[in-house]
Order: C-alpha cells, then structure tokens, then sequence
C-alpha cells in the first residue's frame, strides 16, 4: 500500500551521513562523530544509589506523575540556576524528556509554517531538524567567535520580523566558541526593543575549560519576558536518564505542559526522583569538576595532533569548552565525500555541512574529544592526519 | 510581552474539568476520576531488583541508546506479541515514552491540517487532543457495544476518504467494552477495501474480567499493511517507567522513528533495559493475573452499588475489561455542572462530555475502580449515589 503522509515529512530530512555513522559501531573504528559524553566517567554508583532510593521511597513515585515534572526536582533546578545567577520559580520550569523535547515542544506551540527563526550559521543540527519539522523558515545571522553581529542581527529582526532567535551562546555546538557578555547584551537588548524570543539553548555550559567565570546567561539578565533557556543532566550525570528542562515566562512554560500533555504525559518519575536523590547524596559539582578536568586533557591531545598538521591544510579554534572541535580544511575538501575514505582508514567525524542553515562549508567537521580515552584519540588522530595528507597529495598529484 | 504562538494552540483545548480535578487531589475526595492504576499491587521489590541489574550491566546502558529502542527489547516485545497471535518483526517495533507518544508520533508523520480522522464516540480524550494538536477533522462512527456499524463506516470512508481510522477495541476508554470478531474482521477489510489505515490502541487488552479469551487483535489479522498497534507497560507494570510501543509497517514505523530523534532522540534506556531484566526474571503475566482479579473484585463492589440506584436514575454495561465504569443517567442531568456539588460531598468522577467527537451527552460520566481499595470504593460510591438522589430529588422538586 502507498502511505499518505504529512506534508511536515518531506521537510523532515534524512541522513546519508547517519547511515555511514551506524556502520561506525561496527569493527575497530575511532569515532570522532557523536557527542557523547565518557562513559567511564559515569557515577554509577551514586546512581544505582539513587534509584534504589526512589524506587522503594513509596508507591506513589511510581504512579502517573505531574506534566510538569516532579514539584521537588524543580525546586533543586531553580536553586541551581540561582547559584548561577538565573532567579526563576519553580512553577516557570518545565521537565522535559532531554532538552530535545524542550525545543521540539516550544517549536510546537510558538510556529506556524513560514515563520522565521534567526540562527547562528554553523548551529546546533537536530534543532535546524525541529524547526525543519514545523515548516519554519531558518535564517542565518552573520556571527564571528564573539557571537552574532549586532548590524546584521538588528537589520534581519528588523526586516523579516523573525519569531524567534535561537543560539547556543556557551561552548557552542559545534564550535565550542562562547559569546561575549557584550554581544549577549547586545541580543537580549535587540529582542526586547523588536519583542522577539530569544531560545537560549545550554547543554554544555557546565562543561567549562579555563577557569574564569563564563558570561552569565542571556536569561540571567532578562527578568523573564524574553529568554527560554534550557539545560539538560545529560552531559553532566547521564544521557539514559532523558532529563532536561526549560525556564521561562509563565505563559510560555505553561502552555508548553499543556502541549506535553498530548506528546507523552509526563517524563520518567523514576528517574526524575532518582536525580532529586543524586543532587541530594552525590557531589555532583565536585563531579563536574572531573568532567571538566578530564575533557581538558583529552581536548589538548586532540589540539596537540591537529597542531603537527600544516596550517594551510586545516585551521580551528581552540574549545574554550563543551565537546568539539570544528576544523576549516582547504576549500578543495569536500568532508562528506572524504568520510567513506576516513571510515576505511578506522576513523570518523561529522561533515559540517548539515550543521549549516544555508551556504554549507562543505569543507569542515566535527570532531568530538570527550568519547575516546587519550590513546584511542592519538590513533585516530594519526589516522585522520594520515586521510588529509593523502587528500593533499592527491590535490597537487 | 505579548507573545505570538502557533495556530495549533487555538486546537488544544485547556479543560475546566482538568481544574477541578486538580483540586481533588487534596483533602479526602474520593476519586474514581483518574485513570490509574492500584498503586498498591506494583511489583516494587522486582522492579527495584531489575534497575539495580540494570545500572550495574556496563556503562554503555547509561550512554546515549538507539531512537528505535533497545534491541533486546524490542525482541522480547515481539515474542510476547506474537503469544497473543500477533507475529511482527522486532525492526518494525519502535519503543515510545509511553504509547501516548505513540499517537502523537503517528499523527505528526501522518496529518496535514483538516485531513479526516474517523473514530469512535464516545473514545479516549487524550487521542482526540493529540489530533485536535494537528488541527486534524475527527469525524465520528456510529457504533453499538459490538464496535463500529458497518454501514455508517463504510459510508463515511467513502464520501470522506479519512487517512486514518483510531479504534480501542478491546475494554475500550471509556466504555470498557470489547469488540465482537465480526467487527473487527469488517473493519479490516473496509481498511483494506479502501486502503485506510486503522490506529489499534490497546493499552488494556491485559486487563479482561472473564476467563474467555478475548477477540484477537485486529493487527493481528492483516498482514501489517495497514493496521498500526500499540500498547504499554503503564497499566500492568508502573506508569512511571513510561514505556510503550507501536509496531506496523516498516515504512510508517521508520518515519516515526525519524520524528521521535527530532523530538526526544530516544526513550528512557535505564526503564528499557529494566525492563528487560523484569521481563526475564519475574513472572509478569502471573502479575497479570493478580491484577486481573483485584480489579475485577472492585468492578464488582462498584457494579453492586450502581445496582442499588433505580434503573430511571442510571444505567451502564458491565465491563468486560479495563478500568472503566460509563454511566448514563437522566437527560435532564449535566454532570460536568454536577461535578462541584459532587466533589463537595467528597467524590470525584470525570464528566462524559470531553470524551465526545461531537454531540457530547452532557448526563454521562466514567468512573474508574481501580485506583481506590473497596472500602473506599464503597465509601465514595455512596457518596455519589446521595448527590445522585439530590439532583434526582431536586429535579422533581
């Protein structure tokens, strides 16, 4: 039988890259492609602890729970946002099956098709993925390592009167560059002088590498009309557990639980009380710390071997944190079409390409450092040198 | 600010009932609103056992899973459907965040604004609020207690040409009824005849009263063309867990699975492997069992007192299955109007109405009997039956 599907399923585009990256998880391929974070790091014995916990703390935590996530848990997020300086209630935040759903649910009640949404341009994949799926119109805002740039910004909200404008201003994925305070000042000014919502997207701002304070978060200086901002446990505790969560106007929030309602009732409880437990008995800051300390170090391996590699062959940023590398090869470089090479050789990236709204670079990539132990990192590495250095030869060859 | 949302939010009906209900929460209201399960009869000790098997299995349990669902799992789900005569292949099963997901999933892959939907009426509110989400038409089918009537059926598939037909067929929310095998067999083969697809929702076909088996599923049936089935471990296990699943033709499931990875990449995988263990090591379907047979005793302390208020006062079937109770009473009562007095006395019910397509009858309501121990039941039934005489006396007054 031919199937009638939704006009939203033709926007929503499927990958040649992630049909070569499930290949990946076979045979003895280094992969510098998904964001994972160490297994090896995770506290499983706190978390064993803390399910154990929750499971037998009564009945009750194990009956249909509330849309909007457990009362205790968001209590503990709202006293961990304000120790970073973002004051918000608990009723102004929603739990969310990872902060996917956080995106995906406020992309649900805020557009219609043709809407616009302002990005940066390389930008987070699977959010240009929700907003493909909602038949919105994505426009890329010129940026530089600071953020977006303030004339270009203010021309396009002016113009295309955008919905919406959404960025990963802190250890950005893919290019782990962090925005500076002005430039956040700079946006929220922006939104509120146009009346536009800024989505302030944050997974990676605990992954931090120097040890100065990062800019505070653009919500931390709105007084709550104008920034959601979401942050998942995913990158901190673990992925498995499927819990983010977003903050904002009351309004916003509120309609986003109804629409959650309808997508999947409510998020696992089980591991919503087990969380309460492990922010309760675990030190889960002090944990950070070792994150951190620990992708620091395998970040300088990455960064000591791109290094070796000739600048005219490939340049990058140094992460000032979160999980990435985003490398600039020779503009004769195609990333998609060298990967099958790459993979053959036992090691794989991500092609920037998809990450891009519009005029993809098609020659960048993703690398992430935070999966492989430091001697896996060094052999792919070699590897990867080895693919680019024959790719030069064959160039001038 | 005033802030601008999607068209789609107009369709998502915020409910008073809900507000009421809210309140009942508190103090000592008996409720038979709810849809939950006997908080009393979770296998708290299996469950804590299986996590505790499942934490502990290696950290690649706690990392990042696969959007389709664990592997493992959805193996044991195709056995255990194919037990029940329902024989697919564990690559056309995708594993929801509770088999609401599985509704929400389809319908966004499937509907474009204003395309037909056929269903029941009275059926299961939270359906018809996934599809009001896609500003889908719901069109209803006459039906009797045996299912839908053919030739209203047919008629409308062909003036209407729905894309979908969405059925609970066996102990159906809210009737508890079941489906005679005549029905089901036209159903399919008007599905067939018109190439329609038919949405099976079977969160209760574990929980029948007799000892009949009852009719098989209509998945079952086809030849996984064109019947999607899905169901859950939420009314059997614990519905904190949220896992369900769907499984039917490998193209609908596989564009699902490219919906969900957009909207929460994957289930919960530390209640999927649980899951696993708990499906290995304890014997569910003897819970089953015993969770068959508390629930049936409840019905029964229920039935007993409805059987004691005149048959001019109410009526109702006996259901079959299920956690339902659907009571009809005199025309000239409203009960959504009667609920405050109702909750007032200390009982609490969900009104008929929002469960209607179109033409809600205003006098219906649904009772459920398996969340409260029959002490209680019988303590709040006679609640009832006193506002019941109230407005009986009233009325006459």
């Amino acid at each position: 039988m031919r199937y009638g599907f939704s006009q939203r399923v033709r926007y929503m585009k499927s990958s040649a890259v992630r049909d070569i990256l499930k290949v990946v998880n076979q045979g003895n391929v280094i992969s510098f492609a998904g964001g994972l974070p160490d297994e090896s790091l995770f506290p499983v014995e706190a978390i064993r602890q803390a399910f154990d916990k929750a499971i037998t703390s009564g009945n009750k935590v194990l009956q249909y729970g509330e849309t909007e996530g457990v009362r205790e848990l968001r209590e503990r997020l709202s006293v961990r946002m304000a120790q970073k300086g973002l004051y918000r209630k608990s009723e102004d935040i929603l739990v969310t099956s990872g902060s996917q759903q956080a995106i995906d649910l406020f992309a649900k009640i805020m557009f219609n098709p043709g809407d616009i949404i302002l990005t940066e341009n390389p930008t987070y994949l699977a959010a240009l993925q929700v907003f493909d799926s909602y038949e919105t119109t994505i426009v890329p805002v010129d940026s530089d390592e600071d953020g977006m740039i303030e004339e270009d910004l203010e021309d396009k909200i002016n113009r295309l009167k955008p919905k919406c404008i959404y960025v990963v201003p802190t250890y950005s994925n893919p290019g782990g560059k962090v925005w500076s305070l002005e430039r956040r000042k700079k946006l929220l000014e922006l939104a509120q002088k146009y009346h536009v919502v800024i989505f302030e997207d944050d997974p990676y701002g605990d992954i931090q590498f120097d040890n100065q304070v990062s800019p505070p978060s653009i919500a931390s200086m709105d007084n709550n009309q104008f920034v959601m901002y979401t942050s998942t446990f995913s990158k901190t505790v673990v992925p498995a557990m499927r819990i983010g969560w977003i903050v904002g106007p009351h309004q916003i929030i509120r309609l986003m639980a109804q629409a959650k309602q309808a997508t999947d009732l409510h998020t696992n409880s089980i591991s919503q009380h087990a969380l309460i437990h492990l922010l309760d008995d675990f030190d889960l800051d002090g944990h950070i710390q070792i994150i951190r300390k620990t992708y620091l170090g395998r970040m300088e391996v990455m960064r000591d071997i791109l290094d070796s590699v000739k600048s005219d062959q490939l340049s990058y940023q140094i992460p000032k944190g979160g999980m990435f590398f985003w490398v600039n090869m020779p503009s004769y470089v195609n990333t998609t079409d060298l990967l099958a090479t790459a993979v053959k050789e036992g090691v794989a990236y991500v092609p920037g390409a998809p990450f891009y709204v519009s005029n993809p670079q098609e020659n960048t990539m993703r690398l992430n450092f935070t999966n492989a132990p430091p001697d896996q990192i060094k052999i792919g590495m070699e590897r990867l040198v080895t693919v680019i250095n024959e790719k030069q030869f064959e160039s001038i060859g």
